[in-house]
């Protein structure tokens, strides 16, 4: 990806949005994107030196990335470092959502704050081996809106590569923002140097989550990214009938709610209801889903995770979702999902570790 | 907001990231943030003017935003903008989410492409009196990842407000994508000096959500918008009963498909179930949801959307919601939400001209 990418509408020899003449070479004159390709960041870059200083004690380090935003990205990155902290590995978790961070809210560490030692800056740890490190731990104020263009946000990705105290870690999890944009370019640029294993990307089963994703896809692939695989979020509600509650409308359009005497009308005329689940599919997946596309796209499908209200409860209040039996519907498919991803052969030396471990 | 915001770690006398003189001040002299700050786009802007002409044919600018992505947002932009259509209104509906554009599947309007005449580039249409533009009508392949770096995103932006002719138009919705970055700075620096008349924020019920709307909430304050108001969207699903699938659990743990059977004892049972609808909180709103921090932060609370597999349904399609039948659950919730909304001082030019039509 050294030069970047060629507008539609660039010139002939245009040299690619990324080469070091972007904007000013003799082919950009009279080009549209003249402007923004001279101004845009690009060229070899001082701090990748710095970088790579850094990475040199971090194994492995692995993408999590989403086309859409809301598919559970966040949710998957903090659940994937649990699982790997309890399985023994060093690891951090990086979130370079620079606008919108929910990591800090997923592990449970809101309102900590970062700590500089003449190392760097020390990530905040939620155990000895599960280390996180967030622009959300910098904001003096949580609501205040971080207006950045990305000049700014790239400066502050490259500082988190550079000044990030991480120690030894067998992985490093890096969460991304939705989309293919300035944090995209910056982190792969980055980090390809030091070696990427590969990105994991998220998705829910509708079209509109998959256009997406296709999208992300080949983002991958344009910047020499491999796809660890697709994970697909969100596959549909399960939940016992009892547990709902129960409505009708009115002849003049309002919602009564009439719970109390449904479960009773149920206990009178079809007691048997009550034994069953309920299931719907929320998403519509008709277009065949994530692993349909998988196939079309030749990338590794890796599971489902079904929508479960104790998951979503779990990542609201910062805990694990592996530690108790709340997440019935939605823990062993994250675990399968892990484990499947583990036999990468990127990561198989992980693998290997757990096993001599165990 | 001429002058941006002053970077926390910024040189004392910082005249503001978007000050002409930012990043070349002498107050910048050794400021972290200088090289950003010189190197991005600011000050005044010849294309202003060419944006005002534009503008000047377009009386309203509702901009939707969220913190967070997929929270709906898209398929809000879409539904109001349906719904403005079948109110007689002259509507445009502008989608700057440049790397992830939903808005033309939304519509129904995949594989369109735009026309350019010597007026300008042609929205396309649903309706006569609903024109649509995205950089998804300008992708030879939908599959392909725009990796575009803030200023080219930038640019577009400015060339869809300076290039489309939409004519004459009684509201242009500008769906945004999620954060507070170059998109939303670039849309309120081109629309402010036109009259933006205000942002609509949509959010889901959970706290990682609403941290995002906080963030979305302060952005408006600071560069001086007016939030119209919140839509808490995906407040639990809603759905007929009749529309569930079921399941039973055998004694060897299996799930077995008994719908059929299901919908049978029903009818012949408790045939008064089939009427009614099933709710389920899917993400947990302990918290009190959208409601309460719009008491907090002052502003005004719009309504509620449940989750309606219907209403993704329809979005998957490209369908308006209000059409027939199908979206019980969502479509009048929306509904009130949208004359909520057109009793808004700002728009309130609108509401006579329906009455004055009706």
């Amino acid at each position: 990806m050294e030069n970047g990418d060629v507008p539609e509408n660039a010139n002939e020899q245009c040299p690619g949005t990324l080469a070091e003449s972007a904007g000013k070479a003799d082919a950009c004159q009279g080009c549209p994107n003249q402007e923004a390709c001279a101004t845009a960041p690009k060229g070899p870059d001082p701090d990748l030196v710095a970088i790579a200083e850094r990475m040199a004690t971090v194994k492995h380090k692995i993408l999590v990335l989403s086309g859409k935003g809301g598919v559970g990205k966040s949710t998957f990155s903090a659940q994937l470092s649990f699982a790997l902290a309890a399985l023994d590995f060093q690891v951090g978790l990086l979130d370079i959502d620079i606008c919108g961070p929910s990591i800090p809210k997923m592990l449970g560490l809101e309102g900590q704050e970062i700590h500089q030692s003449n190392l760097g800056w020390s990530p905040v740890y939620v155990e000895s081996n599960l280390g996180v490190m967030s622009i959300g731990f910098m904001l003096p104020n949580p609501d205040e809106a971080v207006i950045w263009r990305g000049p700014r946000k790239n400066g502050l990705i490259k500082q988190f590569l550079k000044d990030v105290y991480w120690g030894e870690l067998d992985v490093l999890v890096v969460d991304a923002p939705p989309g293919t944009s300035d944090e995209h370019i910056s982190i792969v640029q980055c980090l390809q140097a030091t070696g990427l294993d590969g990105a994991i990307i998220v998705t829910t089963p509708q079209q509109v989550s998959l256009i997406d994703v296709r999208k992300e896809v080949s983002f991958c692939k344009k910047v020499g990214v491999p796809v660890l695989g697709v994970v697909e979020n969100m596959s549909g509600l399960a939940q016992p009938l009892s547990d709902f509650r129960f409505s009708k409308i009115t002849e003049t359009g309002e919602q009564n709610d009439v719970t109390e005497w449904a479960l009773q009308y149920m206990r009178d005329k079809a007691p048997e209801l009550l034994n069953l689940i309920a299931l719907s599919e929320v998403f519509d997946s008709s277009g065949g889903g994530a692993a349909k596309m998988c196939r079309e796209m030749e990338v590794p499908f890796l599971g489902k995770v079904p929508l479960d209200p104790q998951l979503c409860r779990a990542s609201e209040e910062g805990r694990s979702c592996f530690v108790d039996q709340r997440c019935t519907a939605s823990a062993p498919a994250l675990k399968s999902i892990i484990e499947k991803l583990l036999q990468n052969q990127a990561l198989s030396q992980m693998t290997v570790a757990v096993e001599n471990g165990a």
